[in-house]
């Protein structure tokens, strides 16, 4: 998949926050893919026309980008393109909250991309978010992802020290990563551009997932290696990410069914 | 107060520019707060319901931001949440210099913190600004400070070579810090969230001031002191204030009452 | 020019994209110019009274900025301004490309720099543009660029390997910058920033743009030989531009006339 994203370059057309969307552009050239930005009304349309996928990312959603999100995810479906969604803060205010429940009823959703807090919300399990960290949740978290993803028939990724990916017929795990990336702002949706990218390549959208975060987690880890604070590892981050093999994510992967 | 905000991680809340949102995020991440960005009308009320403190930075300000800050300052004065104010590049457009007379009378300021033309321009002294760079203004600065202080009964904070910080009574100054914070995009934004992640923990504006001045200081004279230019001292600018500990934070600072 | 840059620190005054916006903030700080963003229709054509260029990049173009940019480029016209102006994207929607259609016809514009897919769309060859990448174009580039200089009377860039320079009468090539420069997001808009910042002191835009190119690219040959990966890379870029002096560009610049 890694070698299949870095011949093809697909396009990702990301509608995002303002806060890391240059990680987002950059992480997207680090695992080979191209990113595209763009939210006008007028063009989203066309522009998801020529991207192997989309991401939908709420982390400073106002009502204009909404309109555009919309807009966007429309157009994917008509074309068959996958979605990648990763509902940042939802929870945290009922604006957020309000917005993921219309994109989950009228769009066909191909992965939905959360922390713990976030899935949990959306899942109607006992969790509580409070801004754009991981907040809390109460239960067991492959059971809460499978039945989300069994609910909606959209695999559903729950990322933290070992990453959470069920399609409701599957349960995965990935143990790759390192807890430096939670000390940077922006993991996580890097990670969510990253798995746009692996869906862009295979239909598979669980297998997509795991493998995508197990390579940005295999990265974190020898980012972390040699670097002592978080400004040099986020540097090193996307260089492991873009000397990342095709046989190195191969031997590192830490992926097992449940 | 640094162990404070490690222990609790106040969620900073930011309506703040497109420019420097992200170095922002992560200084915020760097001292131990949680940053949060959120500018939409349907949820900034809700949203600084969460926060220990918000910041209002008018960087790239437009009219939708403009509401949203009133909105979310309206909030969080009902809320008794410290208000942290950068009026950037205020006196370069007569926009700017309106909206901000417009904060100051609409709301209830805790800090404002400017560069001396910017704070200039406020305060009414002979001050010149063109961009968002420092601009001039002739005259005292601990003197200015003070004064527009006692007028606004608002901390007032004017970042430079010496910081100056006044509520009024007291006029503290600052010598922590390196010209190479200077050479670098954001510096002044990213020292407003610091000052905003210790006023989340600290009632004493004066002196949550200038303990955020002077962390943020050492972490820049750190970081010089290993860097040749302005990519890699912002690299470790990140990482420094990142492995600073309070003991170090106590034996370093350098902050004196005039 | 790059002496009298850093002398007189013009103001770039920049209408661009929230992508790579911090990207050109820091490289305008590294030439030694002053950057400043505002996109405010209340403010712009203040904003660009203080300037010695205006940059207008569509990357992210949405019709909130396609007004500001007009409002801003009729001012800056008024005013004998130079304008230099990056069609990110154009051809890979109707959107973009009308809007570079009327950018041209309405305005006085100094520079268009853009790839070879963008600069051939625009300029009537046969190209073709999907996203933000570089795209394709058939054709003799030089020629491509020197009849679309003469037809519209623009100074027009194309970047590249080799980039190539043309004010209608000159063809000029510039043999400086490394491949690794289109393995990060942000280097053509940051090519720009440069551009608009030498011509800002310097009437003579193909000379302009010239040696701010090569200027660029030599800080990108330097950046490359002592980085492994794209995030250093980028570190380093900035370091080296910002190290780089008037006799070294003189003497490590490869520009020469066809």
């Amino acid at each position: 998949m890694l070698e299949s994203i870095r011949q093809n370059k697909p396009l990702v057309h990301h509608i995002t926050n303002y806060v890391t969307v240059n990680d987002c552009a950059n992480i997207t050239l680090c695992i080979g893919a191209s990113p595209v930005m763009s939210h006008a009304l007028e063009e989203v349309e066309e522009m998801v026309g020529h991207a192997g996928a989309l991401v939908l990312n709420i982390g400073t959603l106002d009502p204009y980008q909404a309109k555009s999100m919309l807009l966007a995810g429309h157009a994917a479906n008509d074309l068959d393109i996958p979605i990648i969604v990763d509902p940042v803060g939802v929870g945290a205010t009922r604006h957020r909250t309000d917005f993921m429940s219309r994109l989950i009823t009228e769009l066909k959703i191909s992965v939905i991309k959360g922390n713990p807090g976030e899935i949990g919300v959306l899942a109607g399990a006992d969790a509580r978010v409070r801004g754009v960290d991981s907040g809390d949740v109460k239960g067991d978290l492959p059971r809460i992802a499978q039945d989300f993803a069994i609910k909606t028939e959209i695999t559903i990724v729950i990322s933290g020290a070992t990453d959470i990916v069920s399609n409701g017929s599957q349960v995965i795990v990935v143990e790759n990563g390192h807890p430096m990336m939670g000390r940077i702002s922006g993991t996580g949706c890097m990670a969510t551009s990253i798995i746009a990218s692996f869906a862009a390549v295979q239909w598979d959208m669980a297998e997509a997932s795991s493998v995508a975060l197990a390579a940005f987690g295999i990265a974190g880890e020898r980012a972390a290696a040699n670097t002592s604070g978080p400004g040099s590892f986020k540097t090193a981050l996307f260089d492991q990410l873009s000397m990342l093999t095709p046989a190195e994510l191969a031997r590192d992967a830490i992926i097992r069914e449940l």
